[in-house]
Order: structure tokens, then C-alpha cells, then sequence
């Protein structure tokens, strides 16, 4: 199996980046594209984030090896509807959604009998829209496919083999560890950082004028992440409900056993923790997954 | 009043990054240092992180007009009781900590009489020791100044100049206040870094090496934050307890109601938080406290 068209619909910054990924590594590939939003069609268009930017969904997916859908997880079940009347037996459904579960009941629900097979590219930045995209988001990033049972091997070939081209690693796991896994990784530092950046943004003793001055101590990372898309990010935590409250649950009791620790004045409960917790960064940058330059290789006095 | 002679105690990445500012920008000042461990105090000599490098504390102070103390909070007072036998009357007494009222209490109960002004450059990086230091790190960032009640205007002035001849921006705050404003924009973004990072590591149903590999939907930014240096982080928590807690609580009743919301599928009450934050980012890169490129300007596809 052979993936030489796929359909890209939902063009902002993962739809738009897998489109210049192809392009950018000369990839034997035919990309075609859609998304709901006419003005980012246009953009699209412009910015050649695929070969061709279709009017209408079902055109866009005609003849597609493989469709990726890029859109918010909650509008995953509609996107799928619009496409269902332009798709050929045998195409490949995938998405770059990041929650998994209510992904593939969705597709499923949506489009009875087709080959799904969800997948996520754990990759992306704070910007959205289809100026955000760039051909290298992929590249050494890990992208995580759950197959579901009695999925075609000969299709779940073809889908790693994509993404491996775009340069990413495949990792396949269940659906439910999926959720679990990004809860951690993902889902709860996004959570935490657009509550502290709430929080610092409605006090009363200390204006947001100085908490905006005095950043750079640390609050400004989380503003960063605090900056994603609220759509997608407000559709993450539905849809992962269960695995989000759970891991949520764990970082407040943890949270409270530092609380009581500073109360109390434990030295050595925090200076053991903060000494563990270094050793994590030094594996990330071993690992690739982090720039290992100070401060992500941030400019210094520009 | 003019700062001739500045004597830098404790030659760290702060340290060590005054001492590399002044000179990269030709100013007419010596400067000299001390460190209390015999191999900082070699390799700073080396880099060349002052003039000229001490032995003993009470000579790298003699003739100062300005004394820097930059070691961690919890040895602020030893460090002053250290460089007490050298001092020259009228010398400035000034620190780089990142809590300001205990220093303030500390620096007093340690050299009585003193002419003690006790400031806060907020800038650093993850790393720390006499390699981290380098010579642009204060360049457009804020340097908050605490001068105590019946401080000399004439001493105060001659801080603030020195500060900016660095590059930063200086402003003056009452100790109290500087330690709640922090306490939201650092410390408390510190101790959620520290924290997320270690029940990340702790968790059962999900390993270690899973939470390393797909770090980058969001967790590995809070992992250059929980590298931070340990008995600095350690020593900032147990002397700005009151604000640190105060802010902690407030930050925890936020955390509780998207709990609340994400139980009860309050899809507007995300949406509504996640689009404010959004435009605190803003706020940050216009007033030039971060690098406006995505994702901090990492690289992508090395």
C-alpha cells in the first residue's frame, strides 16, 4: 500500500506544517486540502501549504490515499460528516488530535466501515492559523498512532511509514495509555499554566502591569503555553475528562505536600525534590527533546 | 558618589554575570570577587569573571564602594559576617537574592550600622555556577531595588546607576510588596515546575521514560524550570513563606474551579480563561520581557 495523495483538512499550524513537511522533503506525494474557514483557504492557498486548496471537503478527499483530519478534537465528528460523501473505499482516516479515545469513537460514529486510525504527532508551538505552520515541526518529534483492534496492518504500515517521512518517530500504544500519557505530559502543564496566568492576572495587590514587568522570574514561560489555541485546548479537556481529573488529582496532593513543607520550613523535603527533578531535564536534552542551550537558547539583550 | 571598586561575593551564574557585564561594556570600574569553594573561585579566575579574584572575603571587599553579595537567600548572612572585617566605612552593601525582606533583615543583623540597600535583578537562567554567568543576561531586564526607611539618596543613586550602566531597567519597591509580586511571577511558577515534574516521575501507570519522550506537548518547558539550583529555590521558599503561601492558596482556589469546570463540561468557562491569557503573552512580548519567535525561538528539525 502506497500513500501518493493525502487530503489535509483543517489548514492552521499542524494541517499547514504536514503539507510543507512534503513539499520541504520532496516527498513523491499529492497533497490536497480543505478547511471551513474561507479566509484560511485563501491564506492557505497563498502560503502553498498544499498542492491544491479545494472549495469544498468532498472534492478535497476524492481520490486521497489517506485523509488527515486537523482540527479541534470536539469538531472531529463534523469534519469527518463533511467529508463522508467525497470518500473512496479503502482511504486511509487519520487525525493529529490529542486525546485519542473520543477521537476514534467519533470517527467511528461518523464514518461506519472506514479504515481509522487516529494518530498524534506530539509536536507544535503557541501560534495557530495558517501563517503558523513551518516544514521542520515534525522532524525528531515523536508521533503516537493508536491502531484500533482488527486494523488493517497493511494500512498501519502505510501511516507510520508518512510520518516517518516527515521525519517523526512512531510509537504505536492503546488509545486509553494515550490519554493517560499526554494527561501528563501535555494536558495538565497546559492547564496549570493558563490557571497562574489567570490567577496573576486577577489580583488585586499586585497589578498586572508588574506582574507583566517582572516576567521574566519564570511566569513568562507559562505564558507562553497559556497562549495555545483556546478552541483546541478547551476541546482537549473535554474530551479527556477522566485521564485529566485523574492526573489532576495527583499534582494537587503533591502540591500539598510542598505547601505543608514550607509551612513547616522543611528544607530537605524541598532541596530533595528540586534535586530530583533536575535530573529529568538533563534526560529530556539526552533525549533530544529539548534544546539544550540556557533558557530554550532564548536572545539576551536584543 | 561614584562606583570606582566592586567587589562581587559569590561568583556564580549571577555573580559571574555582573562581573562579565562590566566589562564588556568598557566600564571604568575594578571589579573584584570571592567565593567561599576554592574551585569556583579557580575557574572564575580563569573566565576572567573579575579583575581580580580573592582568597579571602576581606580582601575582595577592602576599598569596594560597592559590595554585591550573590549567594543564595539562607546565606546572606553568613556571607555578610564573612566580608565584615574588611569593609570600609561608608562602603554600599548591596545582594541579587530573590527575596527581599528577610535579606534585609539578615544583612542588618550582620553588619549594624551599614549603609545596607538590597536590590533584585530579575533575570537567570536554569543553569547555575561559575561556567553559567555571561555578559548580556541583565540587558533590558527589570532590576527591583529596595531601599530601606532613611536610606542615603546619594548611595541609592549610585545602585541605580550602576545597575543600568549594566543594561537594566531599574524601578524601586518596598520590600514587602517586591516579595508578593514575586511570589506570583517566580517563586510560585517555580514551586508548579518543581512539583508537576516530580509527580510526573512518580507516577505508576505511566513511566518515566514515557513522560522524557513526549515531553514536548508541553511538560519539557516546566523541566528547564525545575533545573533550577536547588539551595537557591530551597532558600527562596523558606524566606518569602507568608507571600509564597498567600499566593499558593489563591492559586490552588483557581486550579479547584476548572477542575470544577472540566467535571461539569463547562466548555465556556475554559474557553473564556484560555482566551485571557492569551493576551497577557502579548503584553509580555510588546514590553519586550520575551522572545517574540514561537516556542521561544528553539529550534526545530536539529
Amino acid at each position: 500500500m502506497t500513500i501518493s495523495r493525502v487530503a489535509i483538512i483543517g489548514l492552521g499550524l499542524l494541517g499547514g506544517s504536514i503539507g510543507l513537511a512534503v513539499k520541504a522533503r520532496g516527498l513523491a506525494i499529492t497533497t490536497t486540502g480543505w478547511d471551513r474557514d474561507a479566509q484560511v483557504r485563501a491564506r492557505a492557498a497563498e502560503r502553498g501549504l498544499v498542492g491544491t486548496v479545494c472549495e469544498r471537503p468532498e472534492d478535497a478527499v476524492a481520490k486521497a490515499d489517506l485523509v488527515i483530519l486537523c482540527v479541534p478534537v470536539g469538531a472531529m465528528g463534523d469534519a469527518a460528516r463533511a467529508i463522508a460523501p467525497g470518500l473512496a473505499p479503502g482511504t486511509i482516516i487519520s487525525d493529529v488530535g490529542s486525546s485519542k479515545e473520543a477521537v476514534a469513537t467519533a470517527l467511528a460514529d461518523a464514518l461506519p466501515g472506514a479504515c481509522i486510525i487516529p494518530a498524534h504527532p506530539v509536536a507544535g508551538t503557541e501560534q495557530s492559523g495558517p501563517d503558523a505552520g513551518f516544514a521542520t515541526l515534525f522532524a525528531g518529534r515523536w508521533c503516537i498512532i493508536t491502531p484500533p483492534e482488527g486494523c488493517d496492518p497493511a494500512a498501519l504500515d502505510a501511516l507510520s511509514g508518512f510520518w516517518t517521512a516527515l521525519g517523526s518517530k512512531v510509537e504505536l500504544m492503546d488509545a486509553a495509555h494515550h490519554d493517560l500519557v499526554l494527561a501528563v505530559t501535555s494536558h495538565i502543564p497546559h492547564l496549570i499554566a493558563y490557571t497562574i496566568v489567570g490567577t496573576a492576572s486577577d489580583l488585586e495587590d499586585v497589578t498586572q502591569s508588574e506582574v507583566i514587568k517582572y516576567s521574566a522570574g519564570g511566569f513568562r514561560d507559562f505564558t507562553r503555553i497559556a497562549a495555545s489555541d483556546p478552541v483546541m485546548w478547551r476541546d482537549v479537556f473535554l474530551s479527556n475528562k477522566g485521564a485529566v481529573l485523574e492526573m489532576l488529582g495527583r499534582f494537587t496532593e503533591d502540591l500539598t505536600a510542598m505547601q505543608r513543607a514550607i509551612r513547616s520550613a522543611d528544607g530537605d523535603a524541598l532541596f530533595d525534590l528540586f534535586t530530583r527533578t533536575r535530573a529529568i531535564r538533563r534526560q529530556v536534552i539526552e533525549q533530544g527533546q529539548d534544546d539544550e542551550r540556557p533558557d530554550f537558547g532564548r536572545e539576551h539583550g536584543k
